[in-house]
Order: structure tokens, then C-alpha cells, then sequence
């Protein structure tokens, strides 16, 4: 395949995120495959086509199921709310289309279990959206551990923080109600970090946690009512990973005064790293073999030329954003798709996160350890 | 009491803090009795000499069971290892002295509460040596929480990190033997932010919680042999409080590069603060009353005239150390004395601390929440 | 205007970072004016092409001259070494084209003016590329400055400092050149700052400076021979401002580990702000006008809605980079020239700060303080 | 000699910080001679009793010219403010006394080489307090750049920044009356930054600079006068040392939010040091002889056993203050004493320091370069 002909089912947060790569990839990078923005689908017409001329869409859509069926498409990038995700790519994986999918996979494991067997009896290449991997210090973080320069890793620390609606009038909105979101802090945001603990850890073995509502109830913006908040605002839980690493996560958004603070720690025999996505050009390596008395946190400005990714921007030291990450998941989604090869992170990933995520919302309701299971 | 006639026990690494702490109170603050250091006792009778002649003790002995009966002993001061407290106190109090005892207040719940209900009975003023109270930023978010700056708080989150056993060969020592040390990064050092949580935020209602040993065995020095290590190297758990705020906190001897990082980060309505004693001249406060766009987390210097105990130092800008806690603590002891009062904290709180460490050791085991119990 | 034409001169790092600004500006900004990407010049065939492929524009020419008098073109962004600058802005002034030039404007205080002098008498609107005015936490230091934040405004220091020559085995190259580079360090970097200055503080009235040059000779590639490098490897200068602010300036290119570190600070009476574009998306602020005792360096994460530029990106604390920067250029460059007015900065700047660059110029040669001369 | 009597002239901040040292010193060191406190002079005999009691002085006298020719007395320390200094010196030296004396050495450069010759001329031992050679991190950057882990050196920056009479109604004081201070901001702290830059890097070559003094009158208390501020509220200066380095200086008390921000940066070729005051603990090293790709500022906590002086104190992590350098500085002093070796820094260094503050204070006269005298 030399162009990826992409139809992109979504025009907000992440549909913007998307056409942006899409847009940008091949202006940096060199994929093996060219992405053709072929259409966009969105439900409200005008700004499909506002996003459509915006981004350089050849076609807007406001009819997905017709899309996703076209012959002149050969990826379907699926990213709307997490409820609409099944429906999708079942629909894209019956017309023989690679998937690209936002995650959370779904907003249950029954779900993503459902799609998972979906594209595999489809025979299709697929992909989930945990985009943080393609942040580059992270991607160095895996390199570091891969050469063993932790050594035997002993524990993961992580937190994502955020405080968007810890003003008790923000008023309810989608991501806020059970039936659209699937949970709260617990999907949206510590599934980054139990993916960003797979890619660099390695399995979750078993997990205990607790979830928490601080305000059961938000008043329902253009009507005098008050709705039920149907999702956890925090969640935290322990785990054990296979290999014996003990961690611990927390994601929030009520945590006053952090925006976006996606970080973790991980300690090992012979360092240590660090990392958050609020600073996420920086990565923080201690390293325990260097000279007594000259050991610290080392402050890595990850934009050099030897880093991942970077060299295909700016000269060092000129940082990049957060929108760079999704071109770097694009460059190489494109560049399976050309080779023919499954993409990583795919859905298997997006159902190992989606096992971590149920067994701690069991645990919160039995509020004992429980066991991850496999698919 | 004008003068307080005190007898040390102890002379290693709390025997130095205490010492010192007694020999400066004097010079940079006005304490309303005056401390009279008589008596140090140790088991090594040169090196109990030598640290009486460097601090300025009267007199130095190996023999603390005559001394805590002396008449011209006021206060005992408890700084030996774990297991030995409750026979000191025991003694002290039946003497009828007032005490100070370090920290944690015993190896086992058992052994704090026969404490406390010993001081009870010879009603003798008692003080429990958690020190980081005393820390000029801590006492400062103590007054802003009280002030409401924070408003309701909705989570808590602590670690205290350390990585001085990440070696394989450091050698068998008694904080690693439970018989001696009662537990380890648990009762050591999660016992600190234990403490601070219920300073700061208010009594737990229940704990879940797992503990971890990464190396077994240890070498003992000056023999071939190797020993079980029969304590924790890491502890981690999920807190409720009676007041609703959800809370984590970890405690570990093995996160590589961390020396005494005892971190906390409190999260409320109106603000939120964060701490860390590696830089404990310093409080970061977010005011989310402030101006849309101004905000930030703000990072004071914490050596103001109108802070906490910083005026009786230096001018501003001159930071203090870990050992001026101490000298705050006797402050507070010597003004409580003098005015006959009970000090804070004491061995109410040494015992609601080792009912929230058993509830952790018991939670690890059970594979539950525990509820903790109290007195 | 609603349409711009738009040649832009040069293929190389300020070529792809504008060519990157005008494909981004209309999918993310709404300007007042669109974007089209008419043209792109280079010398290199090959690399000219590949780089219209890249990023849209119509046509790719190696004949600059023929481009600029082309009717179809409306502006002329010149993004090429400094000293082609005249030439090119010459022939477009003359062809009544509006002009973008990169800085440094000129290699000389002869040729900025001369080129000022061009745009004035072609009455053709004209921008200087100090793009670093539109990095939002600058724009929100500009803004807070104009509120009256900091009162009187008594200290500027800045820095501009980076690694990338340190090596003794870094071959020459043209920005080593005095006849294609102006000067080194001075006019490469410490322009930004002295733009920055002039921006934040005022106008300069006098200087007192010094250049170094570390390694005097260095291998030129390719050949066997060694040439001798013509320009400041760093500078450093003193200033005061015609408002009675003093000020220090730094620049190096022999600062290790600094990889793009351009900071500056700004001590007023009621506040101070300090930046540095490493970590481009905050700026700290203290407010002495705040409470005694809670006063602190606040670091706002310069990423929310209310703060310049931010709000067409991404939510609060998904940060971006140095890229973004033209963009916003772009954006404000578009809506002057849909409504027909002068943009800021123009030549004028770029003559200005020229004079205060061939100030500390002459200041180092005759080794006294040196007044600003104006136009 | 084993015992050193001491006589200590002055009561104020640096009699409290001397006092301090001589009653710890003995504590936490074990020099080759010990620190008898003698006495203590001050011109308040109420305040001065005060501090004899506190601190553990013998005696308190109010007649510093008796004291000083005691037969009991082997050292006098000089701690008083620099109008006295010289006379206080030459008194002590007359008597054959060993002397400590505080920095700046004096007001005047002819004041302090009055000194030198009179020390040299009465064959005494003599140190000046130039305190911050004693700060752990200070005297791990010697040792570093003796390592040789710096390489060639090509720039040295510095800044002591305080905020402390940038309130408009902060009334006039000694240190703000030529006559008392000698100067402002140049002598009371940049004297610091130069015994610094001194030790780190050598001998200055020339120096070109500029003094501000931005509020000019100043109320008298307890009066309903003002008067002429006739020091310097900030200084600036750019100097070349004798081995080819770049420097720059900075030094002010109206720098808003910095409270003892005494930092300075080294680059050097193979790598760089970082140091601010108001994280003592701490020092940044950048070694460009890593590997690439995993370079950056290292944050090192200089509190290990194998840092200079760290190892008398706490374990790792566990960070001491501002008043811990006098204790060092004792420290030294003692053990030259005992060895009746000349301690450093001495007199010489203090006449050196009072060169370049000269120089300065010509150059911003001249506004132009000035070359440094020697002795």
C-alpha cells in the first residue's frame, strides 16, 4: 500500500488532534505510505465541512455507516465518544477496513472483547490511540529500559491530574455520565497510565482500588435540572505486575491546580526515571553506577537528534507539543499499514487496558485485590 | 517549671538530633523553662562520654533505669530503637516523668496503647517525636488549611522515598529484623506521613494496603552467613478519611535516587499544596480564587518574619535544615511544660498512628479494607 | 485582501518553519485574510520541490527574482541567511510587494536601513520575523506589564545561551562567517532578546559590551584545511534604557548544556516575571502586592483560554512548542494585511534593535559605553 | 596550640551566626584545636549579656580595645560593620592576635591594604568570612573543576539578588550611608560573588560596570527627615579574568520575589556547574563527556557522606542550613590554628576582593574598562 486512503469518523478534541497529523505527518516525516485524507463523517454538517476545508479533507461526510463501507477507503480512523466505538468498528471491520481506534477501546471489556474477536475474524490491521507512547521522552524511557539501564525494576508510581471540573457549577456534560462515557477519571485518564505501564512495565497481575464521586449532582446547562454524575471524579489502586513490580495509580479531576499532569516514576536496581506530560520534552534519569557523590536526577532535554522522533523537527533544545504526539502515532500506523505488519499499540492493548480498568472498578465495589483476567 | 531537668536516652542518630535540639532551643528561642541538659544515657559508656562532652551534658551513664528514677529529673527523653520504648516509659512514667518519646511510639499497637494508658495513670505530660510538625512549611499549610485557603479538601497524597538498602549487598542491620524494628519503610518513615495526614487533614477511617520485600536476605556482616530480612522494604496504601478525602501513601527504602523525599500533596475546592522535606524551606500553594490566568502554583520561600519559628532564625532567604525541626519541637515541649499543658502531638496520637500502621499490616495480610479501630 | 499570494525565499530551517506556519495558521486561527501558499524559492531544484510536495505549495522556482515581480504574489517572506536580506527586500520593495524578512534584518545597520528606507518609499506594509514576541507566555508578560502589574520597572536581565559549537571538532559554516553571518552569537541570538527587551521594557539608550571568540580557527569540511572564524562565539553587554530600567545581556554559543536557553527576567516594584523558552509554556510571576507570607514565584502554565493564542489549540495543560510561534506570527501577519494596516514588528524594529546591536559592536572595539543612535 | 580563646567583637546577624559556629562546631567536628568562647563585646552591655548567656560566652564586656589586648585571648573575630573593621584589626594585630574578620574586608581598598600590612607586620594568623566557600556544594564544584571535569572554562555568570528595600517606604538604614557600608548592594553581596568567582575560576584581568540607585531619599525613623541614600541599590559589571574566561556579574536589592539568590553558572568544555544559595543543598552539573542522548543537568543533593562536610552531619537527604557554612568555616580556621598554617581565605583574598569592588566602582565613574591593581 502505498497511500493510506483515511476516513475519519469525529470533528472534535480528537478529531481535530487526528487531521492534524494526518496533515503534518508527511510534511516531517518521511512514512512509508502517504496518508490521503479522503473524508471526514461528523453528525452536524457545517462543521464537518468547516473542519473538512480547515484540515484538508477531500470529502465531509454526516454519513458514517455509507463511509466506512466505501470501496476508495482503506483506513477508518474512529474517533467520537467511547460508546459509539463498538458500533463502528464492527461496521468498519464487516467492509475489510484497517481501524484506527481512540481508547479507551469502549466503555466496557465486553465491548472491546467484541471487537478485538471483530477485527481478527476480519483479518484487518488495527490500532488504539495511546498516543502517549509516541511522546518522545517516553519513547526513550522504553529504549533505557530495553538496554537495562534501570536494572531489575522494583516500582511504578503514576498519577494523572487534572482539575477541569472541580468547580461544583461546571455544569454536567457528556464525559460526566455513565451510559456516554463509560467511567470518569478511571477511563478517560488512568488509562493512559495502566498503558503507559504495560508499554514499560510489562502484564498487570492483580489490582486493588477505589473510586470516588465528590459531586453526585451538576446542573444540566439550558434547563432548570440537576443530573446524577454517573462517573468516579478519582480513582487510585495498587497493583502487582507479573514480573513482581509493585505500583500504584492515581488519576483525578479534582486535583486543584494541575491541567494536565500525566506523570510516573519507576525505580530500579540501577536508576531511575521520571517523567510528566505537563514538561514531556524532559525526562529525569538518576543513574545509581555513576561516581559516588555525583549522582542526581538527570534533566534530559529530549530534542536531540539522537532521541526518537525529534530529529525530524526543530534543532535541539526547540521543544515540541502535545499534538506531535498523534503525528508520530500516525507515522507509524502508516508505516505498518505499508509493510503489511500489525501496528502496535492494536487492540489486544486496548483490551489488556480494558481488563486492568473492570478489575478495578470490581475492586472498588468488593473492595478486595482482584485478579486481571485474560481474554 | 522554670528549668527542665532532662534525661536523654539514647545517643546515636536521635540521641544527635536531640541533643543538639536542646543545646540551641535556648540560643535562637525564648522558651518559658529553661532546658537543663543533666543526664545522657547509653549502653556504650565512651561513646555516651564523648557525647556529653560535645553537647554539654552534665553527666553521662550506662545505667538509664537508675537515672529515670532520679529525683532531679524532670523529663525523659525516649530516642532509642523501637522495641526498647515501652519499658523506658514504663519506668519514666512510674518514676512520674514527663516524657518525650520517639518515633513510632512502639513496634505494636499492644505495646503504644500499655504506653499511653501508663502516662494516663502516673498523669505525667507526655510528647510523641513526630518532628516534621515542626517543619516552619508544615506549620505554615497547617494555618493556611486552617484559614480555609484550601476550602474542602477532596484528596491527600504522600510518599516518603528513600533508596539507602537498594543494594544488594548492604548488609543485614536491626531496622531489617522486625524483633528490633517493629516493621520497615512502614513504621519508619510511612509513620511520618501518617502523622502529617491526620495533622493535616483529620482521623482515617479505613486503609487497604500491601506490602512488599524485594530482597530476602541479607549478609550479616562480620560472619559468612546471611539472614532473613524480616521487615517490608516498600509499603503502599489507599486511605479514607472520616471527612471523605480519598488518600495514597507510599513508603519505600528502594526508590533509586529519592534520599528523604517525604512529599505530600493536599487538593482542595479553593487550593491545593504541595510539600517535600528535601526542600523544607519551601510550600507550593495553587489559589484557584485567584484571577482566570494568573493562576499557578506559587512557591514560597518559607523563611519569612511572619512564618512559623523562621523569625527566631535568620533573614529572609536563609534557609534553615532537617535539624532545626527538632530544636522547634523543644520549644513547643519546654512552653508546655512551663505552662503545665499537654503537649502536641503525644501518645493519643503516637497510638492513633499504630492503629493506622497495624490496620495497613493487617489489610496486607487480610487482602481487605480494614476499618481502624480505635482506643 | 482576502486572498494572500504568497513567495517565500528560502528551503532551509526558517524556510520550513514558515512554510509550516502558513499551513497551519488557517486549520487552527480564523485570520482575516487566507494563507496561499503560491510559491517557494530555493536554489536547490531537488530540495525546492521536495519541499512544496510537503507542505502544498503550488509551484516550487529556483529564480527568486523572477518570483518577486510576479503579479500573482502579494507578499515576499524572506527566510534566508542575513545577508541576501537587502538584495531580496530591495527587488520586492520595488515590485510593491508586502514583505515578511527574518531576522536579523540585516547583517548591517547600513543595510537595515536602507532597507527600511525601500519599504518606506514603495509604501508597502512590511513584518521583521521576532517571532519569539508571540509565544504566549511573552504575549501574557507583555499584557500583564500594560495592566501595571510590576509598577515601576527597575531591573532586565536576559540570556541566550546554547552549546552547539563547544566542540573543538565542529567544522565552520556560514554562521561562522562574518561576510554571510553579520556577527555570531550577537546578531544570531541576543537580537531576539534585545527585541524581547525593547518590547517588554522600552527603548535602549546606551550600552557597554564585550565579544569573545573561543576558538579562533576550525577545520573546514571537506578540504584538509582549517579557516578562521569571523564572528563572536559570545557577548555579553550592559544597558541602560532610555526609562532609567538597567539591564544585562548574555549571549553564547559555548554554554554547555544549554541547548536553547533564551530567559529573561524583569524586576519591577509591585512584581517581577522571569521566562525562559526551554520550558516556553509558563512564566513565573511574584505579586508583592499579594498577602506577607504567601508570597511566591507563581508558575502559570501559560496554556489556558483566557491567555493569548492558547485557546485555538488544545485544552488547559496540553502544552505546545516552538513552532507555534510562526504560526501565530502568520495569524497576526494575515489580519494587518486584510485590514491594511502596518504589523508589529515591523523594520523599524529591525532597524532598532540593529542599532543596538552595532552599539555593543563598537562598544567592544572602542571598550566605553556607546549611546543609541537613532534613524 | 588545643584551645583557642576567643574574642568575638559584634552581636548583630554575623554575631549570632559566629556564635552559633564556635558552639557547634565542636559538636558536629573534631578540629585539631577547640573553640573556648571567651568573650563576647558589643556596645549594649544588656544585649550583649544576652547573647554571652545564649550562646555560652564567659564573659561579656562593652570595651572592645581591652578585650582585644587581653593575655587570654588568641583569636579576635571581627564581626562588626565595615566603618570599624579597620581599626578594630589593627588593634588586634598590634596586640598579636590571630584575626577573623568579616567581609567585605573593609570600605576601602587603602582601608583594607592598611590591614594586610599590618597582619603581615605583626606575623599573625588571618582569615576573612567569606562564608560560602564553606557551603558543600560550593566546595564540591572546587573540587570538581580540580577533577578537571569542567575542562577549559570559557564563561562564568553570577547574580546575588535580593528584594529587601524595594519598598519605597522601607526607611534609611546603615547599610544604605556610604560612610557606615563603604557601598550598597556592590560590597554587601557582589563581594560575595567575586571571593567566589575568585576561588572557582582566578584572577580577574578588568572589569567595566554600572551602580544604580533607583530611590534616592529615604525617611529617617523615629524623625520626620529624609535622607540621601548614598550607596548603591544595584550593580552590573562584565570582567575578563587573567585565563581568558568571560564574566558577568549582578548585584541588587530590588530584585522583587529574590530573597538570597546567590547563584552562579560555570561552562565550561566538557561540562557545566549551577549553584543558587537558596537551594544550598544542591548542585547542577552538565557532563558533555556522556553519552548523547542521555545528557542533562544533573541535580545533585549534596548531602552524601562522600561530599565535603556532609558527612559530620545527617544522613542523605536530610539537608542542612545557612548557618552550617560558618560552622565549616570555624572548622578550617581551628585546624589552621593548631597547625599555625595561614587559613584561606585570608586577608590577601580580602584585599584581591576589594580590587575588583574598586574597580568597579571607578569604572561605572569612567564608563570605562578597568584594569585590576594588585597589591
Amino acid at each position: 500500500m502505498k497511500n493510506v486512503r483515511i476516513a475519519l469518523l469525529g470533528t472534535k478534541f480528537m478529531g481535530k488532534a487526528h487531521s492534524n497529523a494526518f496533515s503534518k505527518v508527511g510534511q516531517f516525516f518521511d512514512p512509508k505510505a502517504s496518508a490521503v485524507m479522503s473524508v471526514i463523517c461528523g453528525r452536524d454538517p457545517v462543521a464537518t465541512r468547516d473542519m473538512a476545508g480547515r484540515f484538508g479533507w477531500h470529502e465531509a461526510s454526516t454519513d458514517w455507516k455509507a463511509v466506512v463501507r466505501r470501496k476508495d477507503i482503506d483506513l477508518v480512523d474512529v474517533a467520537t465518544t467511547g460508546n459509539t466505538h463498538k458500533e463502528m468498528v464492527l461496521a468498519a471491520a464487516l467492509a475489510g477496513k484497517h481501524i484506527l481506534c481512540e481508547k479507551p477501546l469502549a466503555n466496557t471489556l465486553a465491548e472491546a472483547r467484541a471487537m478485538l474477536a471483530a477485527v481478527k475474524k476480519a483479518k484487518v490491521l488495527h490500532m488504539v490511540g495511546f498516543n502517549y507512547r509516541f511522546v518522545p521522552a517516553i519513547a526513550l524511557a522504553k529504549r533505557m529500559i530495553e538496554q537495562g539501564k534501570l536494572g531489575r525494576i522494583f516500582e511504578w508510581r503514576s498519577q494523572y491530574l487534572q482539575d477541569w471540573i472541580v468547580d461544583p457549577n461546571f455544569p454536567m456534560v457528556w464525559r460526566l455520565d455513565k451510559k456516554q462515557a463509560g467511567s470518569g477519571a478511571l477511563g478517560d485518564i488512568a488509562a493512559h497510565s495502566i498503558d503507559l505501564a504495560r508499554y514499560l512495565i510489562g502484564e498487570f497481575d492483580e489490582v486493588v482500588g477505589m473510586t470516588q464521586t465528590f459531586i453526585k449532582e451538576r446542573r444540566v446547562p439550558g434547563t432548570g435540572k440537576r443530573a446524577l454524575v454517573t462517573v468516579d471524579d478519582a480513582a487510585a489502586f495498587l497493583a502487582r505486575f507479573k514480573n513482581g513490580v509493585m505500583g500504584t495509580f492515581e488519576a483525578s479531576r479534582f486535583a486543584t491546580g494541575r491541567k494536565n499532569s500525566n506523570g510516573f516514576e519507576i525505580y530500579g536496581e540501577k536508576g531511575s526515571l521520571s517523567f510528566n506530560l505537563e514538561d514531556l520534552n524532559r525526562l529525569k534519569f538518576y543513574d545509581r553506577t555513576e561516581k559516588a557523590g555525583e549522582q542526581g536526577f538527570k534533566d534530559i532535554m529530549v530534542t536531540e537528534a539522537s532521541h526518537p522522533y525529534t530529529g525530524n523537527w526543530w534543532p535541539s533544545g526547540h521543544i515540541i507539543g502535545y499534538e506531535h504526539t498523534f503525528v508520530h502515532e500516525a507515522f507509524e500506523l502508516l508505516n505498518s499499514l505499508a509493510a503489511g505488519k500489525m501496528p502496535v499499540p492494536n487492540f489486544e492493548d486496548g483490551v489488556r487496558c480494558q481488563e486492568v480498568l473492570e478489575a478495578v472498578e470490581r475492586s472498588a465495589k468488593s473492595r478486595r485485590w482482584i485478579k486481571i483476567s485474560s481474554v
